[in-house]
């Protein structure tokens, strides 16, 4: 199998890296700033390319893993491409390639990404879609090759796990970044939580999380709330943030 | 070193057990219900207690591992005790033993427990804080055998560890349980996004989370903020967090 990266962001890093790791080297490599694109495929045997025209015909998959206002402006660049088309985003539906290409589909890795950190690629669920039967046993041989957790994702359900993803990645990680002022505020190191937050994420691959609840508002500790609320007084953000989630909370009990 | 353990919840029960380990023997359980201190003292070698008065006042450390509002209770109760008292609390202040008690202290393990799931206690940290300076090294000495991040913190501090603790763990697991709902209402199993949950708060035990903020709102991605909102738009509490939580993360930017 042939296959193009289009981008050179966390995503395509470190699909980039996986694919190596199978031995499948990605012929060819283009991002918006041709450095990074350079950089991305000298570190893996790759080709990087300035011009998305020098798109190599023959190439079976092109993965488009660039920012999500930047698909349509890759797609009319790419009108043509003969092999399968595919983009690696949660929230952009399929429809995007109708009309423009004959065989596309979608290739989500449901998971966050950093360029500075490894992940494990093959625990990763990717949640795949595409035009046809045929176009999708395709990608599917792809994604076997890098995840043991490959499925069929229609658009529909892979915006709700976007949504979802929200809520349990982007917002808890604000969480955590708001635990850290509030600790640094007061002189005390991060690396103290660092334990609880571990344990909280890991909890809940056994139990429900809505079993496995603790803290003031799932017991009803007004005593503890109110105290909570007067060290927040000076930062209304915050202090919303705390009684939004403690009122949702409770309402679970 | 003899030790007896108020309590038989969650705090108390994994005490127990890491104590255990140590081959230090709790002398002596009590517990508001008493079959709950006979099955913690069954399976520890201890003893269970039906009274407080019952306790054995040649005991070095009496460690109180009850819910905060019951804490004034069982101070009253074992009032005349002679060796060290402490309590296991993130939020009551060392001066809840003033006036009763000789020597005192605070023996507040910060982390999230489960009777159900088994904690490497080692890693745990161990917030202490005590009356003198004597009481404060026998405290650390007890503390030393469990766990290697015995910390001396004030109550003034610990209140702040508590409210950051209720931010990244409290309030995460609550989003987790969102999202378990968001994705059960349309028909998709939680374990999806449970790698990504574990990548979340693996991902910050080695970067700052304010550096590793991904998600739409950090991006200053509109249209898809907008999209997710008309995905919330049946669920106004759900709506109200959403917002809440991406201006706070947008203030970051």
């Amino acid at each position: 199998m042939k296959v193009a990266i289009i981008g050179a962001g966390n995503v395509a890093t470190h699909l980039v890296a996986a694919f190596k790791e199978t031995n499948l080297v990605v012929a060819q490599i283009w991002s918006q700033h041709y450095e990074n694109a350079l950089l991305l495929a000298r570190n893996n045997d790759s080709v990087a390319i300035h011009d998305l025209s020098e798109i190599n015909q023959s190439l079976d998959i092109c993965l488009i893993s660039v920012k999500d206002d930047a698909i349509e402006d890759v797609l009319l660049k790419l009108k043509g491409f003969r092999g399968i088309i595919a983009h690696t985003s949660g929230a952009i539906p399929l429809d995007v390639f109708e009309g423009k290409f004959g065989r596309y589909g979608i290739f989500y890795p449901l998971q966050t990404f950093s360029k500075s950190k490894p992940v494990e690629f093959n625990n990763i669920p990717l949640c795949l879609e595409a035009s046809d039967e045929n176009t999708f046993q395709s990608l599917k041989q792809l994604a076997d090759q890098i995840s043991v957790r490959v499925t069929a994702v229609n658009s529909d359900k892979r915006k709700i796990l976007h949504l979802a993803a929200v809520f349990a990645c982007n917002f808890t990680n604000h969480l955590y970044a708001l635990a850290e002022e509030i600790l640094a505020a007061n002189e005390l190191p991060f690396d103290i939580i660092k334990p609880l937050i571990i344990e909280t994420a890991d909890k809940i691959q056994y139990a429900s999380p809505i079993k496995v609840q603790t803290g003031p508002a799932i017991r009803g500790d007004e005593k503890t709330i109110k105290k909570h609320e007067e060290l927040l007084l000076a930062h209304p953000l915050w202090l919303n943030i705390y009684q939004t989630l403690s009122e949702s909370i409770k309402k679970t009990r």
